[in-house]
């Protein structure tokens, strides 16, 4: 697609989305941004309505091949390079962002209704900090059909630039939901027939468990403190991934890495 | 351990020391950086010779429980609070550095020996290209015991300091080579009787293959493009994660993630 013509973005709008690197802006405003050409993509081609996509800004000067972006060329802008380093989060942005608005409650439980199904696999983060973690856990979770994901409001924003980044566009794949009470929400999804496992390093080894529940909620918790006391106590399966060799060689895995493993083995099952 | 007393790294070292985030002077030096007080601490306790740290260096005013570093007292400077900025990679490195230096390749056989044991899982990267993904690989093999790792010459240096970061402090867990031709390292390695298995989105379901063999070399690939043609080639098995759901709802896995499940499932096995 050919640049020319496409307007420049005005300085009212940049300041607009400048504001989008803060959370509390996000959650005004109910708009995140994505850099990369890959993530850009995956979000429009996922999104659940085409109201979602704000626009899309290309840096001057960039070439891509935006035939994914055909049917919104008239919300494509462009900027000067100047403006793109001030909005784009990283040196490797490659010259292109999308701006793009949270799907609110309704919307989310409308593309639900659309697939007729019903969560059965649910992701909860308490307190888990790193947003590059979320982001490759949202990622993991949708490459294995998860369908919800919780976040307790200690966690790292799942709309966060680095999180979306990091999540490779899979943001509309699953519910997103916010929890001002993690412990009482599980209470919750505990009496609607889920079983809540959460991993820890003093759970039982996962392969002790022969079968896993049909309706379940993954528990992740913080990367230096892990699962909360009360999340714990309220957990019905405590599971922990074991070490090989006599003595680990390292601490503990990576909170992403973690997570992945639980999840695939939960899903994919033991055989 | 009270900062009184400890003398201020001099300019010409702090200079060397700066050089440190370029490759080519890490490789001339043979000397890396590592920030932060789990990864020091980790890379301390576990550096296979005492002579491998040159070096600790505390930011002015940050307070550190360093009875770890007791042994090294004398190895211990600080430095003020805009020097330290100026060689910490990360604003969140938590006002201690350590320069260690890289095993050579003797004192790796050596610590080898001592083991008393042979190599048996091996990880080769073929181009990948994140030191983030890197530093993770080596903290997921490290606590699933596996020996060695190989990296091609357009992998991220695993003594980057975000690699070294990512890694936890596993570095010195594993034995680390360069290869100039992974092809020829590889063909070498099958003749010793490895069997090189690749990560492939088109390669076999990994649930497909009842047992894996006991010498194996697991060849994880470049980010974008994956492990490349003539590795493939020469690989025994190429395995892929199956995605759940009739189509997948993100591309591909992230390259850390994808390695932990195989890693796992080829550690633990599949009951």
């Amino acid at each position: 697609m050919n640049i020319s013509g496409i307007p420049l973005l005005s300085k009212a709008r940049l300041k607009r989305y400048l504001k989008l690197h803060q959370k509390k802006c996000r959650d005004t405003e109910g708009l995140f941004l994505a850099e990369g050409l890959r993530t850009v993509r995956e979000l429009c081609m996922s999104m659940p309505s085409a109201e979602l996509l704000e626009a899309l800004l290309i840096r001057e000067g960039s070439v891509h091949d935006l035939g994914f972006a055909g049917k919104w060329k008239e919300r494509i802008c462009s900027m000067t390079e100047s403006d793109f380093s001030r909005l784009a989060g990283t040196s490797t942005s490659q010259g292109i962002i999308g701006v793009f608005r949270k799907p609110d409650e309704e919307q989310a439980e409308r593309h639900d209704a659309g697939k007729e199904k019903t969560a059965s696999f649910i992701i909860a983060f308490d307190d888990l900090q790193d947003p590059g973690n979320a982001g490759t856990i949202m990622r993991t979770a949708a490459w294995f059909g998860c369908d919800a994901l919780i976040c307790s409001r200690g966690s790292a924003d799942p709309y966060n630039a680095k999180s979306v980044r990091s999540s490779a566009g899979s943001i509309f794949s699953l519910n997103l939901s916010l929890t001002a009470n993690l412990h009482e929400e599980l209470e919750r999804l505990a009496e609607e027939g889920f079983a809540i496992v959460a991993a820890s390093l003093g759970g039982r080894d996962f392969r002790e468990f022969d079968s896993w529940p049909a309706k379940l909620v993954l528990v992740i918790g913080n990367e230096a403190n892990g699962v909360s006391g009360p999340v714990q106590q309220l957990a019905h399966r405590l599971v922990r991934i074991p070490h090989k060799g006599s003595v680990p060689r390292v601490e503990s895995l990576n909170a992403s890495v973690a997570a992945a493993i639980l999840i695939e083995r939960l899903v994919l099952g033991q055989g």
